[in-house]
C-alpha cells in the first residue's frame, strides 16, 4: 500500500484545478500538499502537462528538498515548497502560478493596494510583494533562497503566515498557501480576482484612496475570527 | 406543501445564472427573491458553492431580517435585501455581485459616466455610487446599515428605485434590484457591461463627453415608457 | 410555400452567430437579409433572446420600414436597415452589436486610427466615426436618421459603402453590411477584433504612427481587387 | 503511398492548435512543418477556416516559394516561411498568427521588454520588433522581403535564430518558430501571454524596471542548457 496515496491524490486533485479555473498557461504553475506528520509533501512534476497527470506521477519530497520517490523530476520550484513547509508547521499546501493579473503586479514590484472589500473579506493589508533577491542569492541555491526571500519579507512586514497567505515574489510571480489544498488553491484564485481589480481600480482613478480602517476590520471579521457569520 | 416553494425555485434559478453570466467567482454573489404579501424573501445561503445549491438549501427571511426557515444560515448580506424589501414595495428580487468592472469602479468611489446609448437604454443617469458610511455605521448593524447608504444615495440624488435599478455601494460593490428576478439579474449584467464599456471609453478618450441629452431621452424612451417599441 | 424562406433563413442563421462570436450581450444586436429583387428584407425580432428565435420569427420588412409579414415586431433599429438597404443597391445584409471595443471607440467619438496590417487587410483608412446627429433629427424619426448620418458620413468623406464596410455611429455603437450575411457577420467579428487592437495599441505607445501608404496599399491589394492572391 | 504525408499530418495538427490556444480569429494565421532532407514544408491552404481544414488540405511548397503538390492555394504568407527555411537549417517549422496583444506591440513598432522570469524562462532579451520595410520592399516581393527583415533583425541585433525563436514584424503581426512544430506553436502561446504580461506591467507601472541579468541568467538556465533541470 502507498503510505502517501493521500497526499499524492489531493496534490492530484489540486494541480487539476489551476487550468480549470483559468490559473496557468501550459506547465507555468504547481501545487504541493504536505503530510507534516511524515514530514513530506507530494508536488507535481516538473513540465508534466496537466492533461498528462495522474496521482501516481506526483512526486514525495522531504522537507529537505530531497526526492524520496516517485518515477519523475519534481517541479523546479520544489525547495521553495520544502523551505515554506519545514519554517510553517501550520500549512498543508502551497500553490505557484504565473496568473496573469498577480504576475503582472510582480513584476512591477509593487504591493497590491487595498482598495475594497473583495480584498478585505480575504487579507487586511496590502497584498506584499518581496524585493528581488540579491545577484549572490540568485547565484546560489535559487529556489531555497526564493522560500528564504518569501519568509523574510513576511517577518520584516511584521505579518503572520497564518493570517496572510499570499505574496508576489518580485520579477517573478504569485505563491499562496493555505491550511488545505482547497484553501491555498482558493487563495490563487482570490488573488488573481483581486490583482485585476486593483489594475482596473487605478486605471480609472489613479488616485484612488484605499479602504478605510473600520471597512477592513468589518469585512475580515465577517469572515474570519470568533464573531465571523460568513459561510456554514 | 411548501408554502415558500415559488420563491425558493426562483431565488435558486436566478442565483444559478450568476455563474452562467460570469458575474462571480467561487460565492462572492447572492440572489433573493421576495413575496410581498408575506413580508419575506428567499435568498442564498451564505458561503455555499453554486454547484451544491438547490432550491431546498434557499433560507427563508422576514422583512426584519429574521429567519423564519431554512436549515443553513442565510447570505451575511441577508439585512441589506431586508431593509430594501421593507422600504420598496414594488421590487420583487434582488442581485449582489462583486462583478470585475463594476465593483472596480465601486472601488474608486466615483459613478459611471453616461457615455453611450448602451447606457441611455437602461437608466437615464450616471450610474451613482454612494459614498462610504461613517466608521459609526459600519460599526454597528453593517449589513442593515448598507440597506440604508443605498436608500439614502437615491434619495439625496432625488432617483426612484424603479427608474434606478442599480447602484454601487463605495469601497464594496454593486446592488441591482427589479420588479422580478430575471430583470435584477439581468440588471446586474447590464451594469457589469456599461461598466466596462465606461472603463474602456475613459481609456481611449480621457474627456470623452456625456451622451447628450436628447440621446438619453430618445433612448430611455424607445425601451420604457408609454412609447416604447422595443420588445414584444 | 414561403416566398421569404431563403433570407429568413439566412438571416436566422447569421443572427445566431453574434452570440456565438461573442458580439452581443442578451438582445443588444440584430442582422438583416436582404432580397433585392423584392425589395425586403427578413430582420430579428425586437427583444428576443437569440435561443428562442427560429426561422419563423423573421420579420418581413420593405426597404420603407414597412412590416410585410411576421407575427412579432422587428427590431427597432429596423428604420436604419431599411434606409441603408433603399440606397445601397449592392449590400445584402446588415449588422449591428453593441460589440464591447467598438462600442466604447463609438462613444469617444473618434475614428479608429489604422495602426496595422490586420487593419489593412479590410480597409484602407481609419474606421469612420459617424458624428452624433442634431437634437431636432433625434427627436424625428431617429432610426430612419440613424440610416441618413450613415450614408452621409460616407459621401462627407468621400467613401464608398462598398469598400468601407462598418462604421460607428457617435455614443451608439457599430453598424456594419456587405454583399452577404456571411460578410456582414464577419465585418462585424473583424471590427471588434481591429478596435480591441487599436485601443491596446494606443495604451501601449501614446503616440503610435499609422500604418504607412505603402504597406496600406500592400496588404488590402493582398486580398482585393484583381491582383489579390488571398483565398481560394 | 503520399511521400509528404508525415509533414501534412503535423501541420494539419499544428495548425488545429491555434483556434483552440485563442491565438486567430477566422483564418488570421497559419503554421508550416517543414522536412530539410527534402527541402519542402506543408503549409495551411490560404483564407481556409479552420473546421474546413484536413491534412490532405496541407499545401506542399519547396524552400523557394514553389508549390510542388495541393488542390488548393498556399498561405499567402508562403514565401516569408520559405525564405526562413532556406536560411535557418535548424527549424522544423513557423508560425505566423495575429494574437491580440503581441499583434498590439507589433503595431506600436517597440520591443517588448523584459520585465519577469516568465519571459525570461523562454528569452534573454526583449522580445524585438523587426522595423517596417522601405517602401520598395514592400511594392516588390513583399513576403519574400517579409523574411529576410526577419533574417536581417535577429543578425542585426547579433540574436541567433536558436536563442531567439519569436519576433515582431513592425506594424504586421508576430512570428514565432522552432525545432518542432510543437515548439512552434508553443512560442506563440508564449509570446502572446508575455506580451499581455508586459503590457499590464506597464501600464500599472510605467517606468517599471527591467529584470536584472542574475535573474534573466538563472531562470533561462532553469530551462535550457546543460545545466538545467525544468522538465523531464
Amino acid at each position: 500500500m502507498d503510505t502517501y496515496l493521500e497526499i499524492k491524490n489531493k496534490a492530484y486533485e489540486a494541480n487539476m484545478q489551476l487550468p480549470e479555473l483559468g490559473l496557468v498557461l501550459f506547465t507555468f504553475g504547481n501545487v504541493s500538499v504536505a503530510d507534516h506528520s511524515k514530514q513530506v509533501f507530494a508536488i507535481k512534476p516538473s513540465g508534466v502537462p496537466y492533461k498528462d497527470l495522474s496521482p501516481q506521477k506526483m512526486v514525495i519530497v522531504d522537507f529537505e528538498g530531497n526526492t524520496l520517490s516517485g518515477d519523475l523530476r519534481p517541479s523546479s520550484d520544489t525547495k521553495t515548497h520544502a523551505v515554506l513547509y519545514k519554517n510553517w508547521a501550520n500549512i498543508g499546501a502551497i500553490v505557484h502560478t504565473h496568473s496573469m493579473y498577480a504576475t503582472a503586479w510582480a513584476q512591477t514590484q509593487l504591493d497590491i493596494p487595498i482598495f475594497g472589500t473583495t480584498h478585505a473579506d480575504h487579507i487586511t493589508c496590502d497584498i506584499p510583494c518581496a524585493a528581488p533577491m540579491s545577484d549572490d542569492m540568485i547565484a546560489g541555491d535559487y529556489e531555497y533562497e526564493t522560500g528564504y526571500q518569501i519568509i523574510n519579507c513576511l517577518t520584516q512586514k511584521g505579518y503572520s503566515y497564518q493570517d496572510v497567505e499570499m505574496i508576489l515574489v518580485g520579477n517573478h510571480a504569485p505563491f499562496t498557501w493555505g491550511a488545505t489544498a482547497h484553501k491555498a488553491v482558493y487563495n490563487s484564485a482570490v488573488l488573481e480576482n483581486i490583482a485585476q481589480m486593483a489594475y482596473l481600480t487605478q486605471q480609472i482613478r489613479n488616485d484612488a484612496p484605499k479602504l478605510k480602517e473600520a471597512l477592513i476590520k468589518k469585512h475580515f471579521e465577517r469572515k474570519h475570527g470568533p464573531l465571523s457569520y460568513y459561510g456554514q
